[in-house]
């Protein structure tokens, strides 16, 4: 392998490696890529390859404008979605996409997870967002592309922050996450769907469930994040 | 083993092995049949067999009339449902019947699983089709043989295609699933399987999920499918 | 081991191995138990002691008293409910009592397992009763050979027939199941766990679901069962 | 290591290792400990820390004021609401937080578990209790420490006793369990979880589940604890 890409390529890989290994993609439903900013590409998984079957080698290396720039395989149906998303949010090193059960079953409900407790505020202090389904002209255009642009915009209209809330639910599709590195993106597609199942079993358990109350909110959140956390080493 | 069956015996008990290690079988709930069309036959698990004892030789060759051609061991009983399919659908090479849980609820519960999303849309472009119970007389009569019929009659009387809609249920029973290869059989068992958890959990989420728009369900089964598609190598 | 009570300690003793490998129990809230009724005993695994330590001579011989015959450790304390059992129908040879959750979770709620489809009448024809729970006095008086009483009761009352139906829930409490060895307990208390896993989804999907029709339940019953069957080798 | 802590370091080590192989805690969701009530200590689990990377020796020595007083590692997060309820609650050894999912999703939903059945009541007589939300200002405050007086005094108000109640739900935020020794706070955690696991399931078979009769409470639980126990050797 030649060292230009070597790194991005490893962890692209380990990256994609992980999604079955924590339950969260059958067969070849899902992809995970790792971005080098200052050479302005990334790398990807192949489309459709078996995870048994999967090198580090066969990371495609793509560019922010979605052109494959070196590879022997075609990359992820899905690569014009990352592309989009690295070239406008420049603080992300990974993302990762997914069908994740619950996760995918709250896109397909068009719903926003609601904040229900501790593990969801840990992550984020909002409600995970669910972007609306895009229109038939965008879908019929350039899908992939626009699918990045439907997250941006998104983000855009709810006043969300991309480095404070690092996931989305795309409306009949399924989840996006990311983070600054790929390692992160992969934990936050862990953390969604876990938090998306105890959503459900919530509402199961009692119908009329109520958000958690803003200072608890702000608190667990804080404990993670920022000048005053004190979580982790 | 003889030469002449080799091919289909391995593929059979390979497409059979991955049932239970896809967590789509409990005990011998389940069976996987490959045909080879120009010798007119197909291979099917033996009945009753548990899995970690069944070897490739194991294998009963049936011809597409459900007579067993060879074979020391009496084949499935559900083997003249994979005869009427092979006979009447040329194109497919290989059958899983599964009593997986969800699509079987699914089935148990006589209701078509609505298309709420792409995973599923990935597959097929209408909802999964539950066939009605059967009357007491074809239930009375020769019961698999008549299943097969019940299959062929819903496809014909819902207009469906049997190269595009590789998957049914049959109510009150359990699904089938074919497609080109025994792989892709297993594949598709697999696929039903999980877009059927997903279906719940959205209804579960949302009383009143709409069905996915058409734009998007024709954008992601042409990615997958037909002249213009880009997934996979 | 002497070899008076070698194979019903070993069939016990593999027996109750089986159960946390299929996933029905957690810790110890399970036993099972294997019958000589030839020599009037059972050996039955020993009270409250964790599955990785237990050893095919740890087997206590009870009989269908309830007396212990031998062995150094103390009986389950379930021991009573399987002597009453042995001692009233003397056609099983095994008796598996588990808290498998989706068993016992209609347990909890009191109702029948209604059957649904071909998996539950592959087994039997009739829904899955649910003792109704025991008077205070039988609780507060001899409690768990009362228990035994309950399901003799519910059956007579019932008109079931122990040969037939091989599988009880005792309301509030958990499923008892039997048959004519240890395997076929085992066997039958996983299939049971199975089925009111589906029962459960079923009435998610289709709140109105029906029973099904007698025509098929007859058909699948007959199909393993009796002079007619042709399920299996 | 040295001798002074080897026991509780080596006993809080495994507490936290059991957490993931029972399927309690995804990556570093959930904590163990366990004390020396002689030295006024307790170890308990590094901040953040991935189990696969945790040793013996990396567990923390804390005073019951919350003060670290041995270890070169931050203390979890939580760690003064365990030194508050070692503390106050001297009969305990063991203490585990998780936010396993069912349990979790119980105590976003700010009820009390429902006394259901037997499994529930072999371990307690009573419903599983469910603190309510804190306070704003005990939220700004300190915070974990308030978290242990949120426990304490939610167990007086109720009457309930910390050596018969093993086990509390703190709303939106996730359960923590004790017992005498860090094993038995850890097999407490998992019988909560398969508890709550239950008990959903039965209020979806039987909106209307009734709580168990008082007869079949009292009786289950004496089978276990008490002078009159036959469970166990």
């Amino acid at each position: 392998m030649s060292t230009q890409y070597k790194r991005i390529k490893e962890e692209a890989y380990a990256a994609n490696m992980r999604l079955p290994e924590l339950g969260l993609v059958l067969f070849t439903f899902g992809n995970a890529s790792v971005a080098d900013h200052d050479q302005g590409v990334f790398a990807i998984k192949p489309s459709g390859v078996d995870y048994p079957q999967l090198r580090p080698d066969d990371m495609v290396i793509v560019d922010f404008d979605g052109n494959t720039i070196s590879g022997d395989l075609r990359p992820s149906s899905d690569t014009k979605t990352h592309a989009v998303l690295y070239k406008h949010w420049p603080k992300i090193g990974g993302i990762v996409h997914t069908h994740s059960q619950y996760a995918t079953a709250w896109a397909q409900s068009q719903r926003d997870i609601p904040l229900y407790g501790t593990t969801h505020a840990d992550h984020l202090t909002t409600d995970i967002p669910c972007a609306p389904p895009m229109e038939d002209a965008m879908i019929a255009g350039n899908y992939e592309y626009e699918t990045g642009f439907q997250i941006l915009n998104h983000f855009e209209q709810q006043g969300l922050d991309y480095e404070e809330v690092e996931m989305i639910l795309v409306a009949n599709h399924a989840p996006f996450t990311w983070g600054k590195t790929g390692d992160k993106a992969v934990y936050n597609s862990a953390v969604l769907e876990y938090v998306a199942k105890m959503a459900l079993f919530t509402e199961q358990i009692q119908p009329n469930a109520a958000r958690m109350k803003d200072a608890l909110i702000k608190k667990h959140y804080e404990r993670k994040h920022g000048a005053g956390s004190y979580y982790g080493q």
